[in-house]
């Protein structure tokens, strides 16, 4: 990209002392939000571009919190100047999610009823949740009208939220890698993982804040997830049978002796030295709980004016390309104007994450249309 | 299928009290082999089939044990007067592995070192050890030469295994759903679940019996592995977003509410009643281990006069069409007669268990061929 990017960056707070309502008929007495912006808001505040994290993703999507650290944010090679998200040209917005562990309140946030942390007794949230917690956020920072919202994964699913929730302040949405509906099969990829962390003898129904956490569960859930994120393909590149050593011999033993076990407890393990087993449990059950039939998703376009753009990637079996063409055809058949794209990647579900060569001009091309309030650039779309 | 199949059978045991040699080198000095058989073997010992379980079979293939069993064996529908494997002209034989817990010598087995029972002093064995196994009760039943060695999933393995062990032994190999090596896919979703058993507290070395049994962790990895082996599309027909009850509202806590989260639990709760953990992690590592390179595979079809039938499932995500093809490419490259055939089916990896209508001609034909020594009904390979 020849450039650093975006930097030095730090991750900011907002404090809202005034109940949200919750769709499950509760209530959050007061909330943090965590948050990172980068590049520059207009005078006119019309280039503001709300980038939406995944189930393990959090405020932090780009630029480094300190000169020494090793990692920039999750999606660091599409934001910056000239980046998909040009933050020369537009103000570029990422907040962790309500139920998170990085700063915005979840499970793991102290109480204020009974001055320690939530655990269990945090209220069940859905991705409509987390869309309010974000409203706020747009408020404060002077926002009435989003350039676009964009996001991969849960990140997608929140943004076609967006537009359910808020269609009149959604320019555009940028859909990537998710679908209308949780299907059964991620239903019981994710289920395992709950009853992975949930099974754990540290997980004492979730009151473990203080003691030995989960993390052997969290760890078997973070590993069902990463299979799930990779394509079969990419695992054989990757790793094929390659053993960790012993010169190719078996050591007929349970060691993790071929790579892709070492790969898999290395990602299990390092996963919980940064997240919550509790947040892992509330974001996956709303992501479970994500499902917008089809005339509700194109009554939702019809009211808003969002152009979408939607991308899939081919080798992608949690949400494949014909699920991803379930959000263009309700835009679609709302009269909204809808972009398509499946990029041909063997990278699987984590594409989203990797494929920023091949996602940069689509976006890009996108997001200019909509500055302009043109449409479209049609060359670009594949 | 108009008839009662084999009616009422009895599992029968055979003591070996001679050591065995193990591919790791160890050895194991006694051993005793479940088995049943079905029909009658002929006068000229010509009429023998093998059956070859999968990953949680047994040697309980077909019939009832007792007149009040509500179940019958695994591949019932398949075998018996006029079905698949026809009891009427074949001599079927299905045995228990080596390393199972289903009478064959195993983990939960008594070690005659010690008179407790091995635990994780058992051997680590190999498909190859099991064949060695299988091939000491075709010797005890008086049979020189198989008329088909025939199984899906591992039981496809120990198919491919049987021509490179014994080539001269084999008439002909069943491969159902197998590949000529396990993925690294394949591999990881075991070690998910080897690591959900080695983790539970219960488990303590191996050294459970006679307490309380790692069960959390078997029903953990036995849910991994039936989310494999379903397919997308079978999960989402079957059970969709489905709730269990409460008239379509959500809970908004973490009860099992989704259909689909039932089912995987019923899966996992009655599967760690009838089966052992440690031999769960012997199996599965059986399977990981296996894998024979396409030049091993052609020379041992070349030194013997097997011919193959392969069977692929389109909707099989586990071993893929693709996968199952190797075997065929084998076989052909020694020279060998193949068939292939891939059956549409939405029923994933389990079709092998499955799809008894849509197999049963291709083995009817195949076997008849076989036992007549003509080849072959071309118009019944698709």
């Amino acid at each position: 990209m020849g450039n650093d990017g975006v930097g030095l960056v730090t991750t900011e707070y907002l404090t809202i002392e005034r109940p949200l309502s919750l769709e499950s008929g509760r209530t959050l007495d007061r909330l943090t939000i965590a948050y990172e912006t980068y590049g520059k808001l207009s005078q006119a505040a019309d280039n503001a571009v709300l980038l939406l994290h995944a189930l393990s993703g959090d405020a932090h999507a780009a630029g480094r919190h300190s000169p020494t650290d090793t990692k920039t944010g999750w999606w660091d090679d599409m934001v910056g100047p000239g980046r998909a998200f040009d933050t020369d040209r537009y103000f570029v917005i990422c907040s962790n999610v309500l139920g998170g562990c990085k700063g915005t309140t979840g499970p793991s946030s102290t109480n204020p009823e009974t001055g320690g942390p939530f655990g269990l007794s945090f209220p069940v949230i859905t991705i409509a949740d987390m869309i309010e917690v974000q409203n706020l956020l747009i408020q404060h920072l002077g926002i009435e009208r989003l350039l676009a919202v964009a996001g991969g994964s849960m990140g997608g699913m929140e943004a076609i939220q967006w537009v359910l929730s808020y269609p009149a302040k959604v320019g555009s949405a940028i859909v990537i890698a998710a679908s209308l509906s949780q299907s059964a099969q991620n239903i019981a990829l994710h289920e395992v993982g709950r009853q992975a962390i949930m099974s754990d003898p540290n997980w004492r129904g979730g009151h473990y804040y203080g003691g030995p956490t989960p993390s052997w569960g969290l760890a078997v859930a973070r590993m069902v997830g990463h299979i799930s994120y990779l394509s079969d393909r990419s695992m054989q590149t990757k790793f094929g049978r390659n053993l960790r050593n012993n010169g190719g011999a078996y050591a007929f033993d349970f060691s993790e002796e071929f790579e892709v076990q070492g790969y898999l407890e290395h990602q299990g393990l390092s996963f919980v030295k940064r997240f919550d087993a509790n947040s892992y449990l509330y974001i996956t059950k709303a992501i479970d709980y994500f499902a917008i039939d089809h005339a509700d998703a194109v009554h939702a376009f019809a009211t808003s004016e969002a152009d979408l753009l939607a991308i899939s990637f081919s080798s992608d079996w949690l949400y494949p390309a014909a699920t991803v063409k379930e959000v263009v055809k309700a835009a679609r058949g709302a009269g909204r104007r809808a972009s398509y794209c499946e990029v041909p990647s063997d990278y699987g579900h984590d594409a989203f994450l990797l494929e920023a060569k091949t996602q940069t001009p689509i976006i890009s091309a996108f997001l200019r249309n909509q500055e302009a309030r043109t449409w479209p650039i049609e060359s670009i779309y594949i």
